[in-house]
């Protein structure tokens, strides 16, 4: 079975810089295939398989270090456009004009703004716990309630994202649990993880991304491609305010948010997260509904 | 085909009371009766057969006038709760203990009600278009923008439901002309229009509805049925704020907002709203989403 869990990771050069990817699934004419794009410090394996993997039933995927993250060469762009300029240049080393992409946190800005510069670079949109230029409370590392579990030196690895990505109820800190053993499934070929010049690139990215000028939000009327805005209820590391502001602005978005969820809640909720982005995907609708 | 256009109308008799209603759709041991509770003035006749009829191919629909309304004796309580007492009273003349509901607009507050009083009574909520209790903004009739449809002498009958239910936009306006079309389908057997003393005694419920005693919102920690919550973005009636609070203070809730629509979203985006339900209505997770 197609699976984040054993996909090789493979190479692509561009002029400027060669980057890591996985590329599996089941590509088919009926479906685009679909780009994802990451979180804060995340890599190739921070894709839980039990997200990726049934969504590759149908289709084909494609995750990718964006520069320098895992083991793409470069440095880390400190705004969200220069992350974007370097997606669509590995997008045109695949040969790809047009995709659907699922944009996570991070990876949502980077799809808002590659959607606004070449709107025919994405055919459907699925953005989670991501915000609009513009937003509010964009990762705060800095806040006491993720300070406490960031700064804590008894948690260990992946264990951060247990106590940050979920809500602090035992039903979401169970589902925690099982997403961080999902990311260990992998054994071997596995990306490189993170330092602290990738989170310090990418959290200058976040503060840029918080200043707007002209009207807030008006960018969003120019996404017009139907959209899926995803978000849990409790998530503190980017409000479902902003998720909130995502689907009443955007002219073609469909919001749905999670109970007892936190950032993660793709991950918790991931049956039916796999399940709403398959029916999603596979509409041809005009209207973001399906 | 079991349809709001031809299920006849049938009546029961309490002890205080003689109710109209419809039950049609296909009973099975798999699915509980999916009882629909109506909106401001509306009776029968104002649910849509585009939204009856694809939810009644799986499960059995009752549809039923509240007192006051319609062909039902009695008259109008001027709270919820008394709307409430009045569909316990329906419900236990059918021998129902327990069923699935959607309640809409001024049938989600009556069904907010019923699950705080006697939880037992549904399994799984759908509320569209709907507000807490402490809710705000909630059916004011007389703000300008709703004024301007409702005060104008030249909108006839349903026409003036294409303008309150709908956005101002082209595309949810002809959704809203094939929606009032399709509530002209039935010919015979056709439910009595509310007069000025239903408005008046719904209204004043509203006003009750919208104060709160205690901490706000609390109330609803104590629905704890997987549930539903659907509004329109551009909803004048009961703007979609009141949905963002049902979702983020009820325990166990899913969101979903639709875009160009206003407080007919279930109208307009019928293929997906019945899609949706049927799948939410199918799961028996434990879990809202599905």
């Amino acid at each position: 079975m197609a699976s984040n869990v054993s996909a090789p990771t493979q190479f692509v050069d561009t002029k400027g810089e060669r980057y890591a990817y996985r590329r599996f699934g089941k590509a088919s004419a009926d479906t685009a295939p679909l780009l994802l794009l990451q979180h804060f410090t995340g890599n190739l394996d921070n894709w839980d398989p039990a997200v990726t993997d049934p969504l590759a039933t149908d289709r084909e995927l494609i995750l990718f270090d964006n520069a320098g993250i895992g083991q793409s060469s470069g440095t880390v762009p400190k705004t969200v456009a220069g992350m974007a300029q370097q997606a669509f240049a590995f997008l045109d080393a695949l040969n790809l004009d047009t995709c659907d992409v699922v944009g996570y946190s991070l990876g949502g800005m980077v799809a808002q703004q590659m959607a606004l510069e070449k709107p025919s670079v994405f055919r459907r949109m699925i953005l989670v716990g991501t915000a609009p230029r513009g937003g509010e409370d964009i990762m705060h590392l800095e806040k006491p309630s993720l300070q406490k579990f960031l700064g804590d030196p008894t948690l260990r690895g992946y264990e951060v994202l247990q106590k940050i990505f979920f809500a602090p109820t035992p039903s979401s800190q169970s589902a925690g649990k099982q997403f961080i053993d999902r990311l260990a499934l992998r054994k071997d070929d596995r990306d490189k993880p993170s330092g602290p010049e990738v989170a310090g690139a990418q959290t200058a990215a976040f503060r840029d991304w918080e200043q707007y000028k002209g009207e807030r939000f008006s960018d969003l009327e120019n996404i017009k491609q139907p959209t899926l805005v995803i978000n849990g209820i409790f998530d503190e590391m980017i409000p479902v305010q902003n998720s909130y502001w995502l689907s009443a602005h955007l002219p073609n978005a469909v919001l749905m948010t999670y109970p007892d969820a936190g950032h993660g809640s793709l991950f918790q909720f991931h049956d039916s997260f796999t399940r709403q982005s398959a029916a999603f995907l596979s509409s041809d609708a005009a209207w973001a509904p399906y």
